[in-house]
């Protein structure tokens, strides 16, 4: 059996279609390219069945991942990441039936590394020696260091104010490194003129085609952790929205396979920062595409995205799955990461901790059923955040004790 | 059948017997206490195969765990973390078949998180409500946290000059966090005084005997991702030595179960830092003891253990397995760490980087061969010590643009 099942890449939107055995970047409408398989092929040789014995890494669904040569996979078995249940905070938030998908259980400590797993495969799949991509630190963290297991050398260019934890990854994978004193939008013109200079292959968000494929499978391992019954609402932290765009390719590939018969999709929520909200913005007007926001800030770095390529992709998974796109504050997302760590003992970082905060608002308003399966994403881990929030803690002396003013 | 095969708690040294009914902290002669297993009943009721469908966590290996009633597990999906190929740098060191066991893949950072796991479980079974914890900071970060899920109080207290991110993570579980001025030792003491002030639950290493059932299960994992065919050495960053003894302990009882017939036990390392080697001392002067190590330093916090309470049982593995006990110089820590992460893309912390600088010593020195199977653990994530070393990269203007003095 062959190994992937990749047929072409195809432009969603003026149709084109492109060969997957050589480098591709964008469309030449500028659109940003989608993989296509040969689903029938794949309805007939594998089932649901045959994943259970399976590697637990993404890999295990490798028919419907883009790499053809089995050698050529770059991984630290990335993927299968724990779906765990919030009974506690779900009793807070008046929503029982209340998950975190956990992604900071991965290489890197980011969901960005099961992009980079298939991203980089394909790409040493296809000769790539040099690659270059703008980053707000996690994503460049990943690929540097799966760069480096390929032997790819990467240039990473990524804003002065990133999570410092993130330029100490890319430094020791021995990537070439740049800061810029500006947003991952000014890192990505520096980006864009270095592969224009040197030939560089361009790994921005979207502007390769295989990273989404890595961050797609989160959809099947949901799908699968859930025994193919889906959840009714699963919430995503939003700035480039690969992973939302990723998990409604996957819930189209899931009804073509045929392995979701008669079940209704998930609600996609895109979840951002009121400093930075395009996409809301763009839903609330009813629009197809985002315009740029202006000044955006928000502490919640992964999601500081100006305008993403992708986001008319966004905003069709979200209109398509009768989903809906909010803004948390950024004291709600801090009061919640809070909450998250103290009644469920989980240490989320900011940007998962804003799914939290907009399930509980969506329960408030009634948009999420007290009834209904609801997935929030959490996209890494808290310690990648330090400066999130400050520590006070007492300094003792080594022959100082600890005086309890009363039994506790 | 039986969730828990634990028959009782027995002292190493003097071999009074206890109840695990109810709370025990060392023996009345001082002693950690170690776990028993009835496990003539085990080989009776479970077969090696039987794990093949269990759970990808350490909680697979149940009838080998002390909690007694599955409900009060309390978990994240830790364990059965990535045992991995490093062919790339095993040709370096010319050790073919060099793998990583890489404990970074778990909640929390660090292999930490299997001993709260497995000693908050037993401890929320025993009815514990507050306890006491001195750390050098990964432990307490991950008591703390599964405390919190377990509704249990925590009290830690941590050196100054511990990683600044384990006090975020105690921090945000709500737990009370206290910093001393000195090292773990004294940090030791003002946890011996709240605990007899207050009758806290003693949760310091080894003198409460379920962390080590957490650790132990890397052995477990080892031999059954090893297909039950043992390596030829594991090398182990030692502090305070907990996940050695379990390892040492595991190899034991899978000697009883049967599952190991006719292998020779891996020869176990212990590796320390010039800066602190009170094991390494002990073993070159063949005592079965070591002595406090005086104005003790390295980096590598994590094994910054002056003298370890469980000394003895270190130096019984490792003389029972004839394995080693070596120390490593800080710069060879430092700069192995950066072979790893250049060579393998996988960015180690610096207690698991000291395993890599070992294992090449020792093959230098010919006491591994090259054609011997070794396992170097690593014990966490290197993002977690982000002082372990400097950036350097330059800081560009929006407007400016990276020049290449000629194509690469």
């Amino acid at each position: 059996m062959t190994f992937s099942m990749i047929s072409h890449l195809s432009c969603p939107k003026c149709k084109e279609t492109y060969s997957p055995k050589t480098i591709q970047q964008l469309c030449v409408c500028g659109s940003p390219l989608l993989v296509d398989y040969d689903l029938e092929a794949v309805k007939k040789s594998l089932t649901k069945e045959d994943l259970q014995d399976r590697d637990q890494s993404l890999w295990r669904y490798h028919e419907l991942l883009p790499v053809q040569d089995e050698n050529d996979i770059v991984s630290f078995e990335e993927g299968m990441t724990p779906l765990l249940p919030m009974p506690a905070l779900g009793k807070v938030f008046d929503i029982p039936h209340l998950y975190i998908k956990d992604e900071g259980m991965v290489p890197t400590g980011s969901f960005k590394a099961r992009g980079a797993s298939v991203g980089i495969s394909k790409a040493k799949e296809l000769g790539v020696q040099h690659l270059a991509m703008p980053t707000n630190g996690n994503a460049g963290a990943a690929w540097s260091l799966y760069a480096a297991k390929a032997g790819i050398t990467a240039h990473i260019v990524m804003p002065e104010d990133a999570p410092e934890i993130t330029r100490k990854e890319v430094s020791i994978s021995g990537a070439h490194l740049y800061l810029v004193n500006g947003l991952i939008s000014d890192a990505g013109k520096i980006v864009a003129d270095v592969v224009k200079q040197q030939g560089f292959y361009d790994a921005s968000t979207l502007k390769e085609p295989y990273r989404i494929e890595g961050k797609k499978t989160m959809g099947y391992e949901i799908a699968e952790q859930s025994q193919w019954e889906l959840p009714d609402v699963i919430l995503y932290p939003t700035g480039g929205g690969v992973g939302l765009i990723g998990i409604y390719k996957v819930l189209r590939e899931l009804q073509q396979l045929g392995w979701i018969e008669g079940q209704r999709l998930p609600r996609l929520v895109a979840v951002q920062s009121e400093g930075c909200a395009p996409i809301v913005k763009a839903f609330e007007e009813g629009k197809m595409e985002s315009d740029f926001w202006e000044n955006s800030q928000t502490h919640a770095f992964g999601i500081n995205v100006p305008k993403a390529i992708g986001d008319f992709l966004v905003l069709d998974a979200i209109y398509q799955t009768e989903g809906c796109a909010i803004a948390v504050s950024e004291d709600d997302i801090r009061s919640t990461q809070k909450d998250v760590a103290r009644i469920e003992g989980q240490f989320v970082c900011p940007e998962g901790a804003s799914t939290f905060a907009a399930a509980r608002y969506l329960r408030e308003t009634n948009w999420i059923k007290a009834d209904e399966r609801v997935i929030c994403l959490n996209t890494g881990q808290g310690i990648k955040y330090p400066d999130a929030f400050d520590v006070h803690a007492p300094v003792l002396e080594p022959n100082e004790r600890i005086s309890f003013s009363s039994n506790i």
